[in-house]
């Protein structure tokens, strides 16, 4: 039974509260720290893509095609398909001559509010390119283009780039490839159900390269390095990943992934963590990360980026301050 | 510690659970069935408004200002912003001399994407009518007018508008009025938080309400009526709420709330319902509220309306089936 680690409250109550599991690992797999079960699986969604780009950079693709650190970046991103977003994701797919219906991702709104009001108000309907994960989607049709195999198909589980992509998977999580249940991701990639420990320790090895082959330590190093580089092309305008990366100055690179994940690097530590919210709230593992930076000195309580995140106010629609989130005790207890 | 009433699957998998507790009761408080723990107290937020329309009904302001079975649903609703919500308050406050500004809940967009989209593209901004709770704002000016009170500041706890809405759900619920805790709802009206297992006994009283004075007896079952009779105007278009009570064609009236609160009337029973889920997920209160409808004999299984929120399919951005969201056996073991 995993513990409370997020209570939201109104009117002084707590009015509802968000079980889960942080795990806190370091490259080889030695448990730094750990809240409730780090061994049950749990699908990383979006919180591993950094993992999912290892074949880009490994595989010679992005060298062979010009990818440079922005385009890495957006290969990491859930981005919110504001136009900094968009338009280097068309330029990227124009240089390794596929289109936007090579995506095998499906369309939707920015998630950024201003970009996908405009887009309504110009009558503009949203596109592949659109979709969050367009640059990790684009990511993959430049290793499939670099490898020489057909681009159609490339999100099938066993299409050549995603057997590449399981394997740096499961090596960085130190499990087997074949052992890793297999569920198809909200943009169509295959996602792989994952211990919450394992997670946490591929996500380390980001951040402590030592024991990887000199290949996949440079692609991780380059990775991570364009992940800090451009925190607002990893996610967007106000988003928290944005929001952590920048409070933690260069410290820690975090990464939201859907259903309640949020998984960090600590490469001065050598640490990775992995944050999975039981019933798979956003706002829960948000305020649970927040609070895991400040705990591991990665950035300090008090400042507006992380306190929009940690103990953000509760308020109506017009605005009254109704309510707050915020960790529990539980949470702040986890030994660091 | 609640059961885990719903699981969210991809690939075969849990990805997330939800934790709740279900209450059905009857109108004197027998405990017909309780899932989980009954006593802990939740904030009914939006779920109760039927019980905080009473006033409107009982106090004469609703025959005083021809307020018909439309309106009256409205006042119950947590509407949808679509024409026909907006359109019917907006006659509704002309007809007792208020205007928007007289509303206290601030503005939002529709909830129904299709008219949401429908203003960005023209270039309109949604003001407080389009608010989900425009209809029971509307009603609380109507008792302001009737009681030739004050309307500016009827939102407030201590408005004698507020104090009979909150003395007949203290009533209605079997609660000293004076010891429920208060909270502000997200329309800026107050909130009581009352257990779980008070607030089906006093959903219950609205279905069986033998045990009520006349007059506010004559006011349940108006109230009721005009619920059953306008699912729509109570919710809007493809809502659980709309969906639920026309799959239990007359037998059964449910209504949604924030944070993860369903509840529920049962008229042919004497039945009350009430749900909350621990994490205020709004898509396991569907689900739960599906599963009990069908258990409690309000509605069949297998039915579209029934399964779009029993067990709907999880898709993905290009609408590929990847999941699904299922009752757990702790709820199909509910005793009914």
């Amino acid at each position: 039974m995993n513990p409370v680690l997020v209570e939201v409250t109104r009117g002084g109550q707590v009015e509802s509260a968000h079980r889960g599991a942080v795990a806190i690992v370091d490259a080889v797999g030695k448990r730094v720290a750990v809240l409730g079960d780090a061994d049950a699986a749990v699908f990383p969604r979006s919180a591993f893509k950094a993992l999912q780009a290892l074949p880009l950079v490994e595989s010679g693709a992005a060298d062979a095609f010009g990818v440079g650190d922005e385009e890495l970046a957006l290969a990491c991103a859930s981005h919110s398909g504001e136009p900094m977003h968009t338009e280097r994701v068309e330029t990227w797919l124009a240089r390794i001559d596929c289109v936007e219906s090579d995506l095998a991702c499906g369309p939707h709104l920015p998630l950024h509010e201003p970009t996908a009001h405009a887009m309504l108000r110009a009558g503009d309907r949203p596109c592949r390119i659109h979709n969050n994960c367009s640059g990790k989607h684009t990511g993959f049709l430049t290793v499939a283009r670099h490898l020489r195999v057909s681009v159609e198909g490339y999100e099938r589980p066993d299409h050549p780039v995603q057997v590449l992509v399981r394997d740096a998977v499961a090596a960085m999580c130190a499990l087997n490839p074949r052992s890793m249940p297999v569920g198809i991701d909200g943009c169509a990639a295959p996602n792989y159900a994952i211990p919450l420990g394992g997670l946490a320790q591929g996500m380390a090895k980001l951040g402590d390269p030592s024991s990887l082959t000199p290949s996949r330590a440079a692609a991780a190093k380059r990775l991570t390095a364009a992940w800090k580089a451009h925190p607002l092309l990893v996610s967007g305008t106000g988003r928290a990943c944005a929001d952590l990366i920048m409070a933690a100055k260069g410290r820690t690179v975090v990464k939201t992934g859907a259903e309640g994940v949020f998984t960090a690097v600590l490469p001065e530590r050598g640490w990775g963590v992995a944050v999975k919210i039981d019933d798979g709230a956003t706002r829960a593992a948000e305020t649970v990360m927040a609070k895991v930076l400040t705990l591991l000195g990665s950035a300090d309580e008090g400042t507006p980026e992380i306190t929009k995140h940690l103990n953000p106010p509760i308020r109506n629609w017009r605005a009254d301050i109704v309510g707050e989130r915020r960790p529990t005790e539980a949470l702040a207890r986890l030994p660091a």
